[in-house]
């Protein structure tokens, strides 16, 4: 876990939050994404080293749009970024961690994602994100 | 807001999430501290330029013990890094966000702290934090 890579925050509209988080953080974001397979839209601004990763979902099923329903807007995740993800995710399976997906799966931003479950993690939905080579 | 100063994170017992944590991000805590004004007991850990806080509610009225009963335990704010406090809360107020304390208060870690209400900022609890000088 060298830095948090980035905060997710899920979000209804992703336009309406773009413009608050830019008067909020006082810059613009530097790009937006989509992620298919997530079933989502994402927009990032710089903060420091860290990331703020805006969601918004595409699709009814998309993880995002089941968190907003259940909890409402706010933040989703805390991403830390790692070495290697294969050696990681042995660890913490080792320390008695609950891996989401052991195979690592395409993410935002060039990155490969896994995830633990918020149930062995203190109810933080936690992601490691390894930059691809 | 110059990087995330820390992420809060609110739970039950201090002592096993600090177990939990130790784990999850292999190192120790570099400190605890109690911070009266807000009836929390507070575990500090070093991820890159970020700080992880574990915040354990003191007593029943802390803010932290009505969020674990209303949401249960997970992420409750994230703070950013400022220079000046007061610039910043000037900034924000003429941008429309709804400051909660206007006159920064004692925050843990040597810091004047001010909270900006979710329901200005999608449903995130942002705190602005500025080194004492």
């Amino acid at each position: 876990m060298r830095k948090i890579e980035h905060l997710g925050i899920a979000v209804k509209d992703l336009k309406k939050s773009n413009e608050l988080f830019r008067k909020l953080l006082g810059k613009e974001h530097y790009k937006e994404e989509k992620v298919e397979g997530e079933g989502v839209s994402t927009s990032f601004f710089m903060v420091g080293e860290t990331k703020v990763e805006l969601l918004e979902a595409t699709r009814e099923d998309s993880p995002i749009a089941k968190f907003i329903e259940k909890k409402s807007e706010g933040i989703h995740h805390i991403a830390f970024d790692v070495e290697d993800i294969h050696t990681e995710v042995e660890r913490l399976k080792s320390e008695g961690f609950e891996i989401l997906n052991e195979t690592p799966k395409q993410g935002a931003d060039n990155k490969l994602v896994v995830f633990l479950h918020p149930r062995s993690t203190n109810g933080v939905l936690v992601e490691l994100c390894q930059e691809k080579k």
